[in-house]
């Protein structure tokens, strides 16, 4: 939620300043950062993770007046949760700090190396991207999580959250800068935007000299705004279309089990399932299972024609509900005439994050792994799994849907870049 | 160079229909593209390497005439030389489409592969970016080794030229989309901008729904057009200030050798090193050597205080010297006092785009190597390899100095990006 006020022009030169200095001083720290040992790095995170529980009741106290303001102000309950810090919470926090630490560093792993006929050898060599500079809503446990990821990565962050949480932003930020310091690394290489201001955004948005990626997190409205003003890189992730597909061929029983978790374990969530998409030779025998399963746990079910020839007693779908990411317990259904048919809707209504097909067939297996080409796709196993700790990376940062860079979950390995290094011995172009 | 023509508001509209009808042609054609096989997308580029051929004198004839246009607007003798194709210069063009369907194909490659705990198989497969848009000037040959690059990596590709050419690019690109359609594949895969009109390139750029990455190749000027205007990503290629570190144990011989290819063997290209930074304990042995053998290839130095007590004759070098990206005969040399102020020059005036140390001792070398986060950095060799072709990429579509996505020269495989692909058998998120 971007706050409308902005400032008047004086006040506006007085943040240009502001803002600038505080990505200088990033951008100075993110060098030191770069070549900081692993073990320097994992220090600080560690020293971060006891100091938030050390700290946990000057946390506290300034996340209460966050959350009196926002009372104040009349924000909803759930909004209010969300903001609202808690000893068990300040845990968790803590806890994510640790696993970061304990995550492989991928700053200087060589992936490749090569030589070249010349007898030049030619490696390239993952460095840090810089600074980094997220913006987010409510949720201060982005706070942590974001400067941990960061600093594993050997980034400075610069953190823009949300004008309800400043206080308990700032709070989390003291204690994680002075985390830094205790282990000698640059307490700089951690920035929280003090103002609420929305021009101070803005001013963020145009330091391409200074910061080298934006990542925003939140809802469809802030990347938008983000991705709209920026002259700096920016890591979308939009919303989640995600479907299942099941074909002639799938275990029936599977099939149910995938649909169900897909969406009823966690519908909020942009790896959810959505659309339902199903081969015409099992409708008659899998739609009133599956069907049954899931009203039995609330969920609606809108259906096309030929699902409705079958469970006539359901909604009809429309053509805005096969591009709708309800994330909610409703779910759309379609029967479709074969593979084929079900990669055309997903490319159409989709919107390239996660997709699955149930089958016991090899070749379309085969067939959708490669031929859609959502940034996760899978054989017999829920849309669920489309997150980066599900998938090995450790944490994450975010889901991008955009495909420069990153496309899929983002984990430290994505908050990097690579350089080539280079061994000759006197080569020189002819 | 773009034309500052601007168009009327009907003619804007229909400018914005034909741009989007462009774009959409392009998303339709990449769709199959990515699904294309590589012998197809190979035979594709040797139909293309043959028409260009067996179409020369239709391309000369239409190229000629983009001549006599420009030669009555007054434009130089080397824009002109820039502009003019020849048979030899068709030929070059058809070799390079040859050489590019005998690269590896990236697409469907699996970069990794790994088994989590609960028995899923993940994977991340190369796909191609989708449709990629170049913006270029002058020079006609990017119409075919651009089209080639990106048909070979299964992106659709959306070509704009500067408006001199584009009689030349037309009938370029008419060539290879009969070659296209010759291979069965479509020729909506490669789409030339058929109006000179600027206002064209401002809608290009607006099209994010429909071109995933935008590719500028031309001067400062058009990048900085490009990347204010464009809502899609850009991969630019500013400035290369390159440098090369002759260390207190560097080999004076191979310093020179390197020093003298670097600067001279063509010194208006961006890998050419613009500043020799020398360390004070070898200034008085290697710097009279290294600056007779430049003076008499008739470069210009420009030297650091330090620099002028040991060669008095020279310029004083000002602080824009150390800034400046001379492309030409003139180079700036500065005595440091050790690796570390050699490091700090580069890291406060280097544009982030290649350096090299000359160096015997392996503690400095790995430090430089290390320290220095530009996006090629080498050990006794010339700067002149940070090339796609040199470093064994294959063939190269530019040299990024932005560190999202692609850090240095890029390739065809630079022109993907990954999906995860994963091998269940029933799995549900729990």
């Amino acid at each position: 939620m971007l706050e409308t006020k902005t400032a008047g022009i004086s006040e506006g030169i007085q943040i240009t300043k502001l803002i600038t200095d505080i990505a200088s001083k990033a951008k100075s720290a993110s060098r030191i950062l770069a070549k900081a040992s692993s073990s320097s790095k994992d220090q600080a995170l560690l020293f971060m993770s006891d100091g938030l529980l050390s700290q946990s009741s000057f946390i506290i106290d300034e996340n209460n007046k966050d959350i009196e303001d926002s009372k104040a102000r009349g924000f909803s309950t759930s909004f209010l949760d969300r903001l609202t810090l808690t000893p068990s919470r300040i845990k968790a926090m803590a806890d994510g700090l640790k696993e970061i630490a304990s995550l492989h560093d991928p700053v200087g792993e060589v992936v490749k190396m090569w030589r070249r006929p010349n007898g030049l050898l030619v490696g390239r060599m993952r460095i840090p991207l810089g600074v980094i500079g997220i913006i987010y809503e409510a949720r201060p446990n982005v706070t942590a999580d974001g400067s941990g990821l960061c600093i594993k990565s050997g980034n400075a962050v610069i953190l823009r959250g949300g004008s309800e949480s400043i206080r308990s932003n700032m709070a989390i930020g003291t204690v994680l800068r002075d985390a830094l310091k205790k282990a000698d690394l640059p307490g700089d290489s951690i920035q929280i935007i003090p103002v609420v201001d929305r021009s101070a955004v803005l001013e963020m948005l145009k330091l391409e000299d200074y910061i080298d990626l934006i990542i925003p997190r939140g809802g469809e409205g802030l990347i938008r705004f983000v991705s709209e003003n920026s002259r700096i890189p920016v890591i979308k992730h939009y919303k989640g279309v995600c479907h299942i597909f099941a074909d002639e061929s799938a275990d029936l029983e599977m099939a149910r089990k995938i649909s169900f978790n897909a969406k009823v374990q966690r519908p909020g969530v942009c790896n959810a399932m959505e659309t339902l998409l199903v081969h015409e030779k099992i409708a008659g025998a899998f739609l009133p299972s599956i069907v049954r399963t899931l009203e039995e746990a609330g969920v609606e079910i809108r259906g096309c024609r030929r699902t409705r020839e079958i469970i006539p007693h359901m909604k009809e779908a429309t053509e805005e509900d096969w591009y709708a990411e309800y994330l909610d317990l409703i779910l759309s259904v379609k029967v479709v005439k074969d593979l084929d048919e079900a990669i055309s809707h997903i490319e159409k209504y989709g919107s390239m994050h996660t997709e699955a097909i149930i089958t016991e067939n090899y070749t379309n297996a085969q067939s959708f792994l490669n031929g859609v080409n959502s940034s996760t796709v899978l054989v017999n196993a829920s849309t669920r799994f489309s997150d980066g700790f599900e998938l090995g990376l450790g944490a994450e940062i975010g889901i991008s849907t955009s495909k420069l860079h990153a496309f899929g979950p983002m984990g430290v390995e994505e908050l990097t870049t690579t350089k080539f290094i280079i061994y000759g011995n006197g080569q020189i172009r002819t």
